[in-house]
């Protein structure tokens, strides 16, 4: 049995899976959408258009739905997919809150369908790169796991920049670089988090946050996003002691640094560097860092719907788990609430 | 009346003050050492020598000494500087905490001497670059400010090794680093805490640490130290809503970001990056972001010593007030708590 595939929502994400899901051997059956002018581009690119999601639910051809609606209409949507006895895969994030998400998950137990949600930032090689280093003691003990987004693009776009609808960078983002991780490290705990949630240009949504995560092996996770930091910092910085991993961008274009030649007795004589004297942070003489290319990654993003129509038939496990889910969203409230009351949240 | 400086300690920092001090008009009258190989060194440079404080102490020549002695020995010796009737100037950190400092506060006021520590990286230009920023707006409204500093020469030299001499990160540069943040923003108070420290290449003392300090003016600062991450992050970035500022070395390297073109309204189609979909952190077009060069600041170490020369005087009041050093001291504090029991220490 084939992924059937009705697509919830004909919006960008709509148009993308429509588009790409097919990559993975995936049937598309049909789409929905209630507007009018996404209906008409449906119907020029081809697709069998349904206007209402009830109609698209109707259609006995289909096995599994996509929802690609905005954030707020997750659970409504997921409830009435299950109803319809269809799988149910979610855009991220899954639901607006750890209360929806529980919803949602016994409707589709109670159904007896399968529920996920589409975490597709579990294939970017930039994290994969850093996951490597991680399983592999590449760098030896890691202290901090850096993981930055900045953007010179500024305003958010739709339905994003409004609170009603979900919108928010901590939902749009924050769900995949809390997720990504707890994919690099799954048998870690986070013991304590802090965070500072900024609104800079929006009125309504975050467009800010900063994140300082404690795991119980050691490591603090730093996660930070901002629509407006318009000279980007590497989206990945790990620190440890046999070196430095840099992964600038979504291209994994980066290094790893080593020391060529450590300075464990340094000159008695204090440096005078631009800003007064200094021993410990003068400049390293020549050869004292060399660099390693980073390991190559590779990854292939139509995994995901090939996991889903090898759970349809039986063959394995879902990949993205409703309770690896439910810790993410119950981060996401936690990064909220200490960004509130200006304390850190004990966790797990 | 002239400074008449003698100089307790003829270590790397004291050198460094018998060598800097008199380019402000101090006179140096004498230097002390209880280690022969520094008294050797003190001859051969040409310096009246004594071999311990109290012979020193002795001089009715010498008015005011500065401490270049190791931290745990601050407290002792300005007890018995300010018996003597001499003017006290510690190297940072003043104390090993704020008892230590109330103590040798006391000791000074009793003796009617006056008490300072040299803060000297109140002039350094990078940071009064950040501070110019700050208090002529020059981005807009700044909801970070980040302070970094990254060195490759890993490990730390000589006593700074010790737990016992008052070793480690926190003391020889936290101390710096805190106060530059409070010497940006003076009025703004510090409303919580949350740090990580850790000893990454070093048995006894720290050598990383973040810190992220919410302010109550909105701004929070992230300050944060490693010896060991090898691809230096500049060393301040302040994120703004009209532009970034990156101020890459104490050499004041840099530049202002700013958007040349907002784009407020995003085109419609999602952009496929190198790891998939996204509008949001899609390449910004060029001319999208454009830059101005940093002010150009200057400043003088100088007027460190030409302060205490007017104190001395009555033609002013301490730059570096004791208070200030107090409030420093009690976040270094508040630092190593959060970082121990993983908690934000609300502080202001």
């Amino acid at each position: 049995m084939k992924v059937k595939l009705g697509v919830i929502g004909f919006g960008g994400m709509g148009k993308w899976h429509a588009q790409n899901a097919p990559r993975a051997g995936v049937e598309i059956v049909a789409v929905c959408d209630i507007e009018e002018k996404k209906q008409m581009e449906a119907i020029e690119m081809g697709y069998k258009l349904y206007k209402t999601a009830e109609e698209l639910l109707a259609d006995p051809e289909i096995n599994t739905v996509i929802l690609t609606i905005p954030n707020h209409l997750h659970k409504e949507m997921c409830l009435l997919s299950a109803k319809a006895g269809k799988h149910v895969i979610t855009e991220k994030p899954a639901a607006l809150n750890v209360e929806e998400l529980n919803e949602m998950d016994n409707a589709c137990k109670e159904a007896g369908v399968f529920f996920t949600c589409h975490q597709n930032r579990r294939w970017d090689r930039d994290m994969l790169t850093v996951k490597k280093a991680y399983e592999e003691g590449m760098l030896g003990n890691i202290f901090t796991i850096e993981s930055k987004l900045h953007s010179g693009n500024g305003y958010m776009h739709e339905w994003h920049i409004y609170k009603k609808f979900g919108g928010g960078m901590i939902y749009d983002w924050g769900v995949h670089l809390i997720d990504q991780i707890l994919f690099i490290m799954p048998n870690a705990k986070v013991k304590s988090i802090y965070a500072d949630v900024k609104n800079v240009l929006h009125e309504e949504v975050d467009d800010y946050f900063k994140i300082m995560m404690k795991m119980d092996n050691g490591i603090t996770a730093h996660i930070e996003l901002s629509t407006y930091i318009l000279d980007y910092q590497p989206r990945w910085l790990v620190g440890a002691d046999k070196g430095t991993m840099i992964v600038k961008t979504f291209a994994c274009d980066g290094d790893i640094y080593r020391t060529g030649k450590m300075l464990e007795k340094l000159p008695p004589q204090i440096t005078e560097t631009e800003a007064g004297p200094t021993r410990q942070f003068a400049p390293v003489p020549p050869g004292g860092i060399v660099t390693e290319p980073l390991p190559v990654i590779h990854s292939d993003w139509t995994d995901f719907y090939k996991n889903i129509d090898d759970v349809i038939n039986g063959r394995a496990e879902v990949l993205i788990k409703i309770p690896e889910v439910r810790r993410v969203l119950s981060l996401m409230e936690a990064v909220r609430k200490s960004s509130e009351i200006g304390e850190a949240i004990l966790f797990e």
